[in-house]
């Protein structure tokens, strides 16, 4: 099939063999680091152009690029300024588009490469961070009308006043799953250089397998909790705009996984995967004043310097004062300490403790918002090999617990088995 | 001085020292080949600011990142498609430009890039050749009114349709040349790695002097001729628009040259300069019917493959035929001399002879127009060192001989000693 979509397309999409569809792909950076990584791509994209499809094609830097634009800003100074800062680093996807539109019509396809300002991809002033407010899609549509492949500039898009932007980590997801939206595609296929998602980290469970399909809200969850093969924003707006979104490896032709909306099938299974985050700290404040108000005078200030709180626990002790434990970036671990010994002290609290050396591990699945046992069944695990819970937070289609960070691979490997995810019908009754 | 223009505008520029100018700055490649060289260029840019001017900025790409670009794009194929071609390589500018300004904001100076498309620079949409049509100067003079010195990425240009055009080599002189007439600037200064325009190359002539002045005929006469100093597009430009030009190095504080206006003053020099070219070849056909339709013949075919014919001399002979030499580039020397072959049978030319081993020595003078025994003098001098002069042409300030290459060092030297050009009150009525 050579990269095609004959044999995917009726497993996985339900759409029928032979009907055109719009298409929109993207490649990320490792996808087309190099000129012979993007004539594989140029090959795969015209396996699919000769099946009928039409085809708009949104691209990363060449891996690499962006770090060494960023690189170049970072030593004139730590804090560039970001109108020009985004009109720097946005070369990189003016590059790979134009090299890969170079490269298909070499190959006597005709191809048009479209810039963030030339589609126009509107979007919000916030520059490093830009979000999109407007896709016009008149020049797409007319590029496709005319039987062009458009190949569209990643990570950026432009002010109404003509400035470009960038839209921060994962923007190129962004790009592809709003142009997606915006075109009312049939498909998004988010290519990079994993082959979809898989119920554990392979590189810690060799038996993780990769999941035929997926929902919105448990790609989500996913993200959310540590896995990193697409970002959460991407997801978000894939899931508010029904865009069906597969994830899958442009160096294999390996079908990769359908995220799509939450259907029987997928409620049946109890656990889709396990994911973890060792990037988290965390920090605990003993015997503050257990009323109002002092989660807010906690999380307050912190809020303030832009840090994030995953993961708040607050514990009412009998003596009518309260312990509270919380996580935050472990690059802002140092800064919220800090601010935290302050407030102790305005508090008047017992103690303060911080610890960096965590991990969270999350087990994610659509099933458990009718199997309550499934926590039980996660903390359980982790209590027959030994691992203390320090925390845990749960949602309607998550469990996640905060332990050790030494004992990351084993409760990984340990959750991955006692659900038995290696198998596709893994264990739905038994709990 | 510090690279600020007290001095120069002194004694250069007849400007009253103190005053406020709209000044035009272009800065080539080696100027800003690296974050030290930027930083320099922001320097001298300071200066200036401190001295009150409002300041354009023109950049080209950093030394060596066009060529990366286009090697890029030529390991995909031999004929890129230009619009693509376009907007790969504009990105040169568009890094160079966005770090200039990032680097002036970091030393507290207000700044902003603007690419092309942003200013806009409308162009025609001739890809990789294409002509400034009109140049929008509200968005640069609302910058420059709230004090910001405004950074333009050279080199490139944006079509009516949106898309990114490029101006071909030398195109960032052009950029500033026409911003200036454009924004009708007081002055455009052209920073480059030489110091300015000099009676000859210094390689080969030791004691050449650089000059303080030259009209912008001389200029054109010299670039033409061989002098690598500016694009003939950008001195033309200059010329019809009366911008004031200076050339002169980013790397010294030295003055440069001015390109002005010719004025009695340089009419009384008779030699302003020797320029040499090694770049072209010859080629004689002898023996073809003298009659009209001739010419046509021989340089229609070769006009048509888009080879540029330089010199052209027909000899008519007593036996009614006639011989004709031409000079072509170098580069298209091969093609040339096969084509004229093929002529040459149809024309049942007696004889066909090349030689690409030729140079082409000039001298140019704004003051040869009233002083016709110049061109007899030069002759003289290449026949005092035995050298042979094959082809003749002139104009009214320039007289080209072409002589065998070995000879170029030696004549060019000979042609400034017997001009006395390392003397700034060189001959002038001697001749």
């Amino acid at each position: 099939m050579n990269g095609g979509l004959k044999g995917l397309e009726k497993i996985l999409y339900g759409v029928k063999r032979g009907k055109a569809m719009l298409i929109v792909q993207k490649y990320g950076g490792t996808s087309v680091a190099n000129l012979e990584r993007i004539r594989a791509v140029a090959e795969r994209i015209v396996n699919y152009k000769k099946e009928g499809h039409d085809l708009v094609v949104v691209v990363s830097a060449m891996a690499g690029e962006t770090d060494r634009l960023i690189n170049l800003a970072k030593q004139i100074t730590e804090n560039p300024p970001l109108r020009e800062f985004d009109l720097l680093v946005s070369t990189g996807e003016q590059v790979s588009s134009a090299l890969l539109s170079i490269t298909l019509q070499s190959m006597g396809y005709p191809s048009i490469a479209l810039l963030g300002y030339q589609v126009p991809i509107y979007t919000t002033d916030l520059f490093t961070k830009a979000r999109i407010k407007e896709i016009k899609t008149e020049k797409i549509k007319e590029s496709l009308s005319k039987g062009k492949i458009v190949i569209i500039a990643g990570f950026q898009g432009v002010t109404e006043n003509g400035d470009i932007t960038t839209l921060g980590r994962g923007g190129s997801d962004t790009t592809a799953v709003a142009l997606a939206a915006a075109l009312k595609a049939d498909l998004c296929e988010i290519y990079t250089d994993v082959e979809g998602v898989f119920t554990a980290d392979p590189r810690i469970v060799t038996n993780a397998r990769k999941l035929k399909k997926i929902s919105y809200e448990e790609m989500l969850e996913m993200a959310s909790s540590g896995a990193k093969v697409l970002e959460m924003r991407s997801v978000e707006l894939a899931m508010i705009y029904k865009v069906p979104l597969v994830v899958r490896s442009s160096f294999t032709n390996s079908e990769g996984t359908l995220i799509t909306e939450e259907d029987e099938e997928m409620e049946k299974v109890l656990v889709s995967g396990i994911t973890y985050n060792r990037n988290e700290a965390r920090i605990s404040i003993y015997g503050v004043p257990d009323k109002p108000g002092v989660a807010a005078k906690i999380f307050g200030p912190i809020g303030d310097k832009g840090i994030v709180v995953d993961m708040i626990i607050q514990t009412a002790r009998p003596d009518g004062k309260a312990d509270i434990t919380f996580t935050v970036p472990k690059t802002d671990y140092k800064e919220a300490l800090k601010l935290i010994e302050e407030i102790g002290k305005q508090l008047e609290a017992e103690r303060i403790e911080g610890d960096p050396n965590i991990a969270k591990v999350s087990i994610v699945g659509a099933g458990m918002r009718t199997h309550p046992g499934v926590a039980t069944k996660m903390f359980e695990t982790l209590a027959k090999h030994s691992i203390n819970i320090m925390m845990i937070s749960t949602s309607e289609i998550k469990v996640s617990c905060v332990i050790d960070e030494k004992y990351t691979e084993l409760a990984v490997r340990a959750l991955h088995e006692a659900f038995k995810l290696e198998n596709e019908n893994s264990i739905k009754e038994e709990i």
